[in-house]
């Protein structure tokens, strides 16, 4: 092995390299296709395990079935170093991140029985789907959305800066009112309320008995009704704003008067409205 | 009836085409109003009968309504196929398969008799009322929102698919925190929990217990809240866009050009952009 | 009484019709104040009567109370018809019926006891307190939403009935796969726990048991949660198109160009951006 | 002490004053995390104070620390009051209240045991961390949303006033048809119901149960559901409208006057509104 010469072994990684790295040629979209479906069946298979009351055949083959795909996975893996051209690079990626602890777990059930279910991790490797889909318009629009989440990361956090202190002091007010006897056992508990109020999801677990508690009760939910509006109002300028920079796909943004140069004319125009000249159709 | 001569029987044929097919002659609408009647009719015995302690003499009488709608509804799908210039092209139409399932419970309650609730499958048949409306404004509006919609797919898939990642994950890790103790029974109960909660609907029929359990719990609470800014965002600047282009009632469009008649000019057009003759600024 | 003459009875008619419908004077708005003020301690003492355990002497004197309230506003209501120039026309407005509905449940007692509770109807009386706020800018932004909502009424409605629709398949179907061992006793009932996961309120008096349950019940959860931009996005992009229609307060659109007649210009701008002609500041 | 000649005095005082209330000098700033960090330990003790079962010795220890923290926060609030310009001003601003309320309870427990708790009012304090971040954007993004917020209050109001009618007319009509038996004892409770419900937060720990009630509850959660829409769309118009406002960074704003170099031109100008000067399409 160690005899080969370096030029075909170049050429070999540089083969491996195409296949898993790559999208754009048949096999590595058939490589990444065949991926997603080993992980989701993975995942499928690990999922089906964790379900109690199953025959001591189907437990042994799914625990044979999680090795054959670790194993494929590790084996992966290492050809990803192996083919990678900067190694560390890609260990240290987002992605090499998550190929990583989505093997870790099954090597860790040697020591801790219950990491098992973690593989789950795996269904993250799915996101590589993206990568297929490069070449479409969903990672235009994929950005489009980040971009916006970007831009409105500020405001954001200044909500939920707020929203967290609101569920501070409602939750405190809460223990301090009901008080353990009502299920409000203490401080976190009480914020774990507020939280569960505040969001809308209301599991009712914990809630207020007295009339004071649920007057203030109350109120937080009406707080948490109104200021959804905060965090939806934001995205949606946001989109609005990035939508309107990059003159999204519609017609009337498309041209520009030949005599002025004044753009931002309506589909059906055929002259310019501010210097009356003729309109190209292209341009 | 093989005898009828050809012409004759097409004339028939297109005369029960227009009542049944039609909605702009005063019988096609009168047959239209007919049927929704009668399908709300039918849907609302069939929930009727749903409702368990009845007396004898009412189930019969339900019985018989069922079977008589069921009839009459299956006449109306033979007039539609004998009727239509493509029967083939009616059959397999989104109302032609609508049609056909409306009319298959009942004739499958004679195999399998809890079939029968599946004819509330009719409802959708009311669906037809937006035929009826054609002729009004409804149309143009609920293409608005399609439109919209169908722009916002991409967007509205990356979304969705992060959520189900987001739920996978949340899911598993609450498995693995607070166990089948805690009503956690397996990973796909647990992604259950964790639909409940991320989509803010919250039960309480299973509910974290642990400390550890509930901060993770309340961080999916907050990711929930949070991500329905998202899609919300997504359909509103869809919708503001499709407004945009398409030039909605506002005052600014209500200029309308002296020479060509044309209206829905942009604010600051001095010329028109259909026949490029001078637009007055006050109209 | 009939011996007056009809000039002074005429003018003082028009007094009383100052008095209780005007509130541009000074006695007008005292009065208005007045019967929001009675209006509520009326509805917070029919609130106060239900709470289950008092003395008998709090009984009677809310019993006392109730028919001071009721003596008064009766009073008032034969004064409005009494002043009011178009008798018929005030006792068939929105705030003609709304008054005579919150004086009668207190009579209507004397037949059905129960009908005591139904004076909280009074509440809607508060409404006038739009009346007041008349003079200031509260109506034009009510006006604004209630175009904007009116403008929306067409896609509301569509929406709403694919929503019902919705509604009504998930129901039924989930009446057939979860049945009434599981608490779905009839469709009614489970199109009643369909409208409480699809609009995410999820009391939990109704969960699905079955594995094929939960499914569909997430389905319907992550429908509710998706749709729900919708409604959202209509109204958003109608406000938006409002304002933007109204020039909403926003300095850049006030000023016109006084050589070629454009406005838009940004707040700071000092020359035209279409001629280079100065801009005078007010305008 | 009294002895210290004025001119020092002042001195130090302003050393004191550029040290606790300044945050553009390192030493300032290192006072303000400082601060913090003391808060956020000083809440966190408190919190885990109210969790039940611990050993004495813990106990005692959280009871020291309690007395430590407002020990150093009065002597801080006393060296604000002593090295303010306008002590009084302080005293009686946002931020000054909020220092006063947070070392308050701690002296209250004296007297009354159970007000240990209200110190979590100190979370409040750590809204000074936006002063840190004054000097970085955020102080204008938090401006931008409160401007939005602000100009929508006469809407929200509107909309706010809507939902308490409505809130109101459903709780008594939910009283009236379900009653005491059904867990709607009074109409107050009623009410807490009703917000439960149209806010979509759904305990479940009052629900209807009988037909009728079931059917307004229905309509109650769609109602809830449906307006939710419209405090959204209100923030969602109003941030738009400010961005546009603003000039937000799009591209088309990119152009600089060649003359005075001023940005942020509209797409369609051709002369600058600052100076008159020719633009060039392309900068």
């Amino acid at each position: 092995m160690a005899a080969t010469d370096p030029a075909a072994s170049r050429t070999r990684r540089e083969r491996i390299h195409d296949l898993i790295f790559g999208y754009d040629t048949p096999a590595g979209k058939a490589f990444d296709l065949a991926l997603i479906i080993m992980i989701l069946a993975s995942v499928t298979a690990v999922m089906f395990d964790s379900v109690e009351p199953q025959s001591v055949a189907i437990d042994h083959f799914l625990y044979r079935l999680e090795w054959f795909f670790t194993l494929v996975f590790t084996l992966e893996y290492g050809l990803r170093i192996y083919s990678s051209p900067q190694p560390k690079r890609y260990v240290f990626s987002f992605y090499g991140m998550i190929d990583l602890l989505s093997i870790l777990p099954t090597y860790i059930t040697f020591v801790f029985p219950a990491a098992n279910f973690l593989v789950v991790i795996r269904i993250l490797r799915v996101l590589r789907v993206f990568r297929i889909l490069k070449l479409f318009r969903y990672v235009g629009e994929a950005n489009l959305l980040f971009t916006a989440l970007v831009n409105a990361r500020r405001k954001i956090l200044i909500f939920l800066f707020s929203v967290i202190n609101l569920i501070v002091v409602f939750g405190t007010t809460m223990f301090i009112i009901e008080g353990p006897e009502n299920g409000f056992h203490n401080i976190p508990r009480s914020i774990y309320w507020a939280i569960v109020t505040i969001t809308t999801v209301g599991y009712g677990d914990i809630t207020p008995h007295t009339a004071l508690g649920q007057t203030i009760a109350a109120l937080a939910m009406i707080c948490g009704y109104a200021i959804i509006a905060v965090p939806t109002g934001i995205i949606g300028a946001e989109l609005m704003q990035e939508f309107q920079s990059r003159g999204a796909p519609s017609p009337k943004h498309q041209r520009n008067c030949p005599h002025c140069g004044a753009g931002d004319h309506q589909s059906d125009a055929t002259f310019c409205r501010l210097c009356g000249g003729v309109l190209t159709r292209e341009s």
